[in-house]
Formats: C-alpha cells, structure tokens, sequence
C-alpha cells in the first residue's frame, strides 16, 4: 500500500500520514474499547448459553438416550381425543346393560372394599401360581384405552428362575449405584434401613415377573415410524386395570419402576429399540410372615373436589 | 493525551508519531480483521444455539411453563422402589385370604369379561347418576399406589352445568386451534369427519365431568417443595383403577387428555399451580342412540411374552 501511495506522489502520502498519524492514538483508544465491548459481549453470551443449559443430573434419561428409545417430543404431541384415531372407522350400536341404582351402589361399593385390601407387597412366596390367571390377567390390563387406539404395551412374563435371578442382579446392582450415589445423603446413613431397599429377593421367589413395556413409537405398513401419542399415559393406565385384576384374583405385588435398568432389561429380554421399560411387577402370594408398612389412605375429602 | 505528550517533550512525541504514523494502515488492516473476526465467532456461537435450541411446536408444554407447572426434572429423578418411602414407618403382618386356584381362574376370567365390555363412549346421556357412585369410585382410585406413597391426585367432580359448559367452551377452542393449525394435513380437509372431533357435546350433557389433576410436587411441613417421583405415572394408575372401578358399576366415559387446555382449566377449577390436568373424563350413561368404533383389541399374543 506504501508502495502504491509512493508512486501517486510523495506530497499525497504526506498528508495522508499526517492525517492518521494525528488521529492514531484515538484510533487505539477507540479500537482497544470496542474489542472490549465485543469481546466481553461474547463471554456474556457464553455464560447466558451456559446458564441456559445448566446440565442436570438425569442418570436414567441419559442412559435412555444411549438406548436411543426416548422421544419426549411425540409425548407433548397435542391429541385432545384419544377416540379421535382413523375417523374412517365405521360405528355401530352400542348398547349396554344397566345396572338399577341400588346395584350400581353396591357393586362400587364392594369393589373399593376389595381393591382397598390391596398393599404393595415385598415378601412374595415362591408358591407356584396358576398361568391361566396370568394370561387373563394381562388380556384384562389389553382392554384399557390408549392414544388413538395404539395398545403400545408389551408385557413381558419371566417365569424362567435364570432370567429372574439375571434380573435380580441387575436391578441389585443398579440399587447398588444409587445408594453409593447418595451416600451423601444424611438418611442413607442407617444402612440395615436402606438393604430393604437394595435387596430384592423377591425378584427371585416370585412366580413370575411381570416387566412392561411402552412402545414409544409403531411400524406403518409401509415400515416408517408411527408416532404413539401418550404411550406412557396409556400404558401406565394399562398397568392401573393390571393391579386391578390382580387384586380381583388374589394375587399381589409390589410396583416397581427400575427406569434406570431399562436399557439392560432390555437388552436381556431382547425387547426391540422401540420399547421402554415402564414397571416391573413380581407377581404371587404374600409369604405367611409377609408385613407391610403401616400406611393410612388420604380420606376422600382430600382426594376430591365436587364443584 | 497529545497534551501530556507535548509536555513531555516534543521529541518524544515526533518520534511516537512517526513510528505510529507508520504503521497505521497496518493498524488498521489488523483491526479491520480482528474485528471481523470476533463478529463471526459471536454470530458463529449464536447459529450454533440457535440450532441446538431448534423450537419444536409444544403449544401445551410452552402453556404449562408460563402456566409454572411444568417440572420435568422431577420426574426423571431416580427412584427405583416406590415403597421405598420412609423406611422408619413400622411394618405388621400381612394377612389374606386366599381363594382355590378353580376359583382365582374364574374370577380372573370373570374381571376380564367385564372389562373387555367397555368402550370409550362419546355419546353420553344427560340421565343423573348417584353421588355415591361417584364417590365409590374416585375412592376406589384413591386406593391405587403412588411413588414413595405421596398420592398425588386430585378428582375434581363438576356437576354444575354452567361450569360443564365453561369447560366445554374452552376444550372445543383448543380444538379449533388445533384445526386451524392442522389445516394443511391432507387428512382435514374431511370436515365433516373433523367436527366428530371438534364438537364435545358430551362435555355439557354427562352428568359429571371427573378432571384428574397430578400434583407435581407436595409441601412439606416446614412449607418446602416436596417433590412427588412419577407423578404422571401413579395417577395414570390411579386413573387405569378409576376406568375399571366405573365399568364395574356400570358407568361409561371417554379417556381424553385436553393437556393444551390445562392451564385454562385449572385456573377456571381454582386449582393450585402445583396441579396438573392429566386426564378429563366425561361419566354417564350411554345415550340409547350411542354409537362406537368398529375396532378390535390385539389378542393375547400380541401383547404378552413368556420367558
């Protein structure tokens, strides 16, 4: 540029120096504050970015993630009516049959009373149990309502003691790697108090185990994904005409929801991609010295709200 | 500046001059860049956090947030046994009473045919159903399991007409936003078919409306939030409890989830911002005329896998 300048003539040159080189000193100062201002305007931004993105400690989602079958978005699809499937469907009749009142009464009357003796029981025998009440069991839990009628559940029977007791040590283990995790934390210290927690025998001596699974998305016919809206919804409420059923045949069980073995269970069970683990179920008749914790029930004045 | 340096000395200044004179087209042409090269960096990071934070359409999920209800963390907490609660709450035996196996088949066989009778009906009678039905069965689903034992539901019965209609007013809007939003799927374009969707006259004519809200989080005694694990999850079973405990007692209703409308609804119920809508059931009789789906639930083996 010099070099140019000098070729148009000296005199050119001298004031263009003159010019700048009475301005250079603003010129730094100018240019030293703006690089501040840019520079710091960027660090701000990484810090809100950062902030914004804070990272939380979410062991079993992450885990999920690498078993590549969470997709939280389809679950936030909005899809006010679960009837709303393929309209096209035909409707026919539907006639029922009625009740009187004082039946209705009765008959609701005596099914809290049965389902309130329910309790999520820990201390399974190992007394053998019938699988013809199993198979009804789950055909009852196959007529509960979901997402445009997508019955995204599997339910997975483990009566096999191998596969049982391969269960029972991975979710021992990952019970394992939570208590050290909260090793920290000041109730952990009683640790006789924890092993109930850790020590699942039952997942052993139960008959069976029953493991459900979410389908978190379908197959179309022509073999691209088909999104399962509420999956979990559906499923969970499944599981909720499950525990009913149960209770109805004199089985019991304790709900589990070993979310963060989901990915091994998986993979021991040969479940495919779209699967997620929901509950596990141990399934059977209490022990004779089975006990359970002394919980009351909310009253129905805490639970409902007539307007 | 120029001032100080005068007073310095005026050699001093020639030379400062001349040197920066100099170099000041290099100053500049340095500068020019630096500066060119801070923007793109900042510009850079901020297409990278855009397209990392790429927005996904979430209508319910964005209301929820301003609605501050919305706590996901919670429930992607670890927390594998749900009776893992307090475990210094005693523990007493557990007595049942155990039916013959001939006698659990039938019952179980029983249960399943009576539940495989329901179906989601959206055609429902204005006919009044007893109170005490009600309360049986929302006492019913009261009796359902919850993580760590924290029931965290709320059954808010409507029976006042004027505010079934409110409620109506406010799901069919959400709808008809969803409609429009929908408009380019070639599967609207059947209005006549979309309108079955559209319209709830089952919201103003079912003598009741149950909306089944799950309390993200509880209080503790000394007023600090108490998380509830798996909310969603313990009143999706509450609410599998509920759906068999109204076909028991011959009662019919459609499983909807009008999430986009929760907070609207919840305010218009006077709901606590630690309440959630989950569930928005809609209980009667069938009307005489009442109509279902033609569909078929999956056989046993669809849906169940032994090992």
């Amino acid at each position: 540029m010099e070099r140019n300048l000098n070729l148009e003539g000296s005199l050119h040159v001298s004031v263009v120096m003159a010019l700048f080189s009475s301005l250079t000193p603003v010129f730094i100062a100018i240019i030293c504050v703006l690089i501040g201002v840019i520079l710091k305007k960027t660090n701000g931004e990484k810090e809100k970015h950062e902030t914004k993105n804070k990272p939380v400690s979410r062991p079993w989602v992450d885990e999920d993630l690498k078993d590549g079958t969470d997709h939280p978005v389809e679950e936030e699809e909005v899809d006010e009516e679960w009837q709303g499937l393929d309209e096209n469907v035909a409707h026919v009749p539907f006639f029922v049959e009625r009740y009187s009142e004082a039946e209705m009464i009765k008959r609701s009357q005596a099914f809290y009373e049965l389902l309130n003796k329910r309790r999520s029981v820990r201390f399974l025998s190992d007394e053998p149990v019938p699988r013809e009440v199993i198979d009804n069991v789950i055909r009852t839990a196959g007529t509960s309502p979901s997402g445009a009628h997508t019955e995204p559940w599997t339910f997975v029977v483990v009566q096999d003691p191998d596969v049982k007791h391969k269960i029972r040590e991975i979710v021992e283990e990952e019970e394992e790697i939570n208590y050290k995790k909260r090793m920290g934390d000041k109730w952990v210290n009683d640790l006789k108090r924890l092993r109930t927690n850790w020590i699942k025998e039952y997942l052993d001596t139960a008959p069976y185990l029953i493991l459900i699974f979410k389908q978190v998305y379908g197959r179309l016919p022509n073999g691209k994904k088909k999104t399962h809206y509420y999956n979990e919804i559906s499923v969970s409420i499944a599981c909720g005409i499950l525990l009913a059923a149960l209770q109805n045949a004199g089985l019991y069980t304790v709900t589990t929801t070993p979310l963060n073995c989901g990915p091994h269970l998986r993979a021991l069970l040969r479940r495919p991609a779209n699967e997620k683990l929901l509950l596990l179920l141990p399934v059977g008749y209490p022990k004779r010295d089975a006990t359970v914790p002394v919980l009351t029930r909310k009253p129905l004045e805490d639970i409902m709200v007539v307007v």
